[in-house]
């Protein structure tokens, strides 16, 4: 791979390749054209060499791709070849639901704290992990590296929480707060924004119904 | 308005925006400069002339943008001049955490119904929505219209619970689940890939770690 670089655009799209190639190799597949590739992601096969054509000549006319191959040095752009530790912040139903989620460990992020400003669940295990007090975050991350932490508390907190993280070293936010985070350079972050998401939804229901002449 | 086509890539940004004037309305703001609407929410101010465009000449030369017009505006084309009945199906942590999101209703997506496989769920009350079984989900979209219907359950249900509820009449689906959903045409859906924003995040990590030498 050496220091190629990928464009954005494809980066955006390289989870959903890791997504598929992965479900093929859970089927035992072991290679694809990108015709068969193209017909389950519903995008064009030459969308899809262009876009494998980042890797290298792994796709061989006549073979197709090679499944784990692909698969393996996706993963590796993604960053998946390594183990993150992760901590969320904020306990609630969210947050609860995200410690839950087994998937994530499976793929390198190993939770690794929870912390939360509700006496009520000081001490509380989810999958066996207590939920913490805020004030013992910085302690904590002082004895137990972490590279993501998980943001699943009110727009209100999350910048100063954020800032706060950032300052105590952790370099990846996962926010869940209705806010955008303008934070220093040298840490990143990636918003899940749910109202955002369902308004989009919403619109495509709304133009539906404007394209059945239901309006 | 009137039948103006707006682009897909401006309809991707329209939530954004009208968070951003969402949050001007409240703090009383009552008009606004592209300038600086563009340093509050980090683009060039001729990306937000560009885009605002497309609702008019709202904003004009020495005044800015009518901020509650505009919200109005992007409210409308979104689709959230009108109230939806959406049900949840599946009631685990994030399902329950949906369920618990009193913004949504505020913007009128009305929680209507929540159903589960799991037997214990059953009757248990969130934000004083029983839980139902499954099979009472044919009669209960018969006897209240339901527009959008959120999925939490597990990839390996979500699409024959999504096709089925096509055929109950369902046009909106808002999918949890870690996989893409081909649905009949008439029917729209939304995807929250939870795994999919996590690894783009390490994706952003590693490569800042790319940039700051220490790969």
């Amino acid at each position: 791979m050496g220091d190629k670089v990928i464009s954005l655009a494809v980066i955006r799209r390289l989870p959903r390749y890791y997504r598929y190639l992965g479900e093929l190799l859970e089927n035992d597949v072991v290679r694809i054209s990108s015709k068969e590739l193209s017909e389950r992601m519903h995008v064009t096969a030459s969308q899809i060499r262009q876009d494998l054509n980042n890797f290298g000549g792994f796709g061989q006319q006549g073979y197709g791709y090679n499944v784990e191959y692909l698969y393996t040095e996706i993963g590796k752009i993604l960053g998946l070849d390594q183990q993150y530790n992760m901590i969320i912040v904020g306990a609630g139903n969210l947050g609860q639901a995200l410690a839950n989620y087994g998937d994530f460990e499976r793929r390198g992020f190993v939770l690794s704290g929870i912390f939360d400003v509700n006496p009520r669940l000081e001490g509380v295990a989810i999958r066996g992990i207590p939920v913490r007090m805020m004030d013992e975050l910085e302690e904590f991350i002082q004895n137990n590296p972490v590279h993501i932490a998980a943001l699943t508390i009110p727009k209100t907190k999350a910048l100063q929480v954020a800032q706060d993280l950032a300052g105590l070293g952790v370099k990846a936010i996962w926010n869940f707060a209705s806010t955008d985070l303008h934070l220093p350079e040298g840490v990143v972050s990636q918003n899940v924004h749910l109202a955002e998401s369902l308004m989009q939804l919403s619109y495509s229901l709304r133009n539906l119904e404007r394209e059945e002449g239901k309006l």
